[in-house]
């Protein structure tokens, strides 16, 4: 077991969301650091290693696995190496945190999170806006009846891919590009998170206006219907700039607006309106990924669940599979049973 | 023909809207009065025609038909009723400005609008939307090329059914309940307009959350594809107090807000973003219904064309019966193909 003073992290893939947040977050818990990287260029393996004080890097994953000073990993390589990379992980019995989606296929995420199970390490979904102020403390109001009956979900996440990640998102659809596998999953998760409740069937319609190649989709709009009744519309997009992104909860009794809050960054804010009129409620913001790894390195030390546990990445996907079968098919897709096997 | 100068109205039905809106929104025309009103309950009819002071009450369609003094008629009555009123008076030579939904089947609506022109007589629809300034001032700026290419548009028009309306909408099918009829058919209409493109198809999911009975719906969220390829997502219900209302259209260069603008009054605000930030746009109020009628007393002398013509209302149904049939199938439903005829 890892102990709360000595715990070395590999990065499994040398990326941007790597760079720009998570080795931060996980140098800023007491008694973590990152170790190693590995990216299957040796070139920028080394750079990254370089350019961001780690100490060892790799071009294979064995390597990386077998060095005795990781105890974590954190995989953010593409899409379709997830699964092959995880189960390594666990075979190697080092815990995992994986960025989202976990896998292509809802069957890969259980085998997944089974494998992890069976090896007794910690698996995580790195789904970051469970962790916002904004959504707390949205939930929270949802949950204390601010808004009486939930019976309306709005998603707003339409936005401009920026061009230094126009790469594999665009053509690559074996490594699971297009904006619904990318954002629409994190909208779905938000809502799991928000209201507590599992989505049940999806329709939708996607776009490909210019963005997008291969047949992957660039903007997607669809409707989620939620086993407690409530009905969600979703707007994903890489092709808008100024669409704006927030989400909206609709009860009988009143409605919570959170604008600005479908971010990687700590910004947004939360609105409630009812027959007392509108006001803004106060959150007090902190960074989302470092809250992630905070609450993955609680359970690490048994002390708490991830905030999005590796069923939680199963069932966000299996919805996520469902709209893009539903944009597919045109027709409504009942999102896929789970059973990981009772063993989470 | 009719002249300027002296145009007596009947109206078909002594509804809400007729007293609320319409008899105003007739009489502030040059010329034309509300001199007739007919109700299936005699009682009724007399005391609208009082309370309004219209000269001639009825309870019987063939009496105010046969009525000399009027030269046009309103129908605001429910909805199934619209098909052999509008017959009625296309046969008798009388004008025709009929409340959307135009009828419960678009063939029902087809033979309508071709009884009209056979008739010679004009068909108008009475879609307020397309009359508000805020939505002439999107249609604008959207043709003006000031969002770009338009790639996604979002209706929210989620409202609560104020308790005298709390009627039939609610628990007669065979009447057009339900809020698909009721106020999805406004969005699609709007968002023919603004956009100029024909809906091709649709997706969506219902809801009966507590006040419609009888398999109606009263919340509905949808998505239809436009055949300029925008994809539209719009949200309709009878059961929400605070979601507000709204349209948005989303281009790959800006986005135009409407704020508030989904409303029969003469109110809200045009917002546009882009990349020199965002700004409101000054729009000129003026009454809905006033220049809806206005446009309609054109047409009537030749100078100009309704605001919506019967072949819109016929459109904008189409569309609306595509979205309730994919409610009820969970299939992508085309938008039926409309002929008139060539006539129109």
């Amino acid at each position: 077991m890892t102990t709360a003073t000595n715990t070395g992290w590999g990065l499994i893939g040398a990326s941007t969301i790597a760079r720009q947040y998570m080795v931060e977050a996980i140098r800023a818990q007491k008694g973590h650091d990152v170790v190693a990287v590995m990216s299957s260029s040796a070139e920028r393996a080394k750079a990254f290693a370089a350019e961001n004080k780690i100490e060892s890097p790799y071009d294979s994953l064995d390597a990386l696995l077998a060095d005795p000073a990781v105890q974590v990993v954190y995989v953010s390589t593409t899409n379709e190496l997830h699964l092959p990379q995880v189960l390594a992980a666990a075979k190697a019995g080092k815990h995992v945190l994986c960025e989202k989606p976990l896998a292509l296929r809802v069957d890969d995420a259980v085998q997944m999170v089974r494998a992890c199970n069976e090896a007794g390490v910690v698996l995580a979904t790195n789904h970051h806006l469970r962790n916002a102020a904004t959504h707390r403390k949205i939930r929270e109001l949802i949950h204390g009846g601010a808004i009486g009956r939930p019976l309306f979900a709005r998603v707003f996440h339409a936005v401009y891919l920026p061009p230094h990640l126009q790469g594999w998102r665009l053509d690559k659809p074996q490594a699971g590009g297009g904006v619904i596998l990318d954002i629409t999953v994190h909208d779905i998760d938000t809502l799991r998170f928000l209201l507590g409740a599992e989505p049940v069937e999806a329709v939708g319609i996607s776009q490909s206006a210019f963005m997008a190649k291969e047949g992957l989709e660039d903007g997607a709009m669809s409707v989620i219907r939620f086993d407690n009744g409530v009905l969600a519309q979703l707007h994903d997009a890489f092709t808008v700039k100024h669409a704006g992104h927030g989400i909206e909860i609709h009860g009988d009794a009143g409605s919570v607006i959170g604008r600005n809050v479908m971010s990687q960054r700590a910004v947004g804010e939360v609105v409630l309106r009812d027959d007392a009129g509108e006001r803004t409620i106060p959150v007090e913001h902190e960074g989302l990924y470092e809250r992630g790894v905070a609450r993955f390195c609680a359970a690490l030390q048994g002390t708490g669940e991830p905030a999005a546990t590796g069923e939680d990445g199963v069932r966000s996907l299996a919805a996520a599979i469902a709209v893009a079968d539903a944009c597919r098919s045109g027709s409504v897709v009942r999102v896929s049973q789970i059973n990981i096997g009772g063993i989470q």
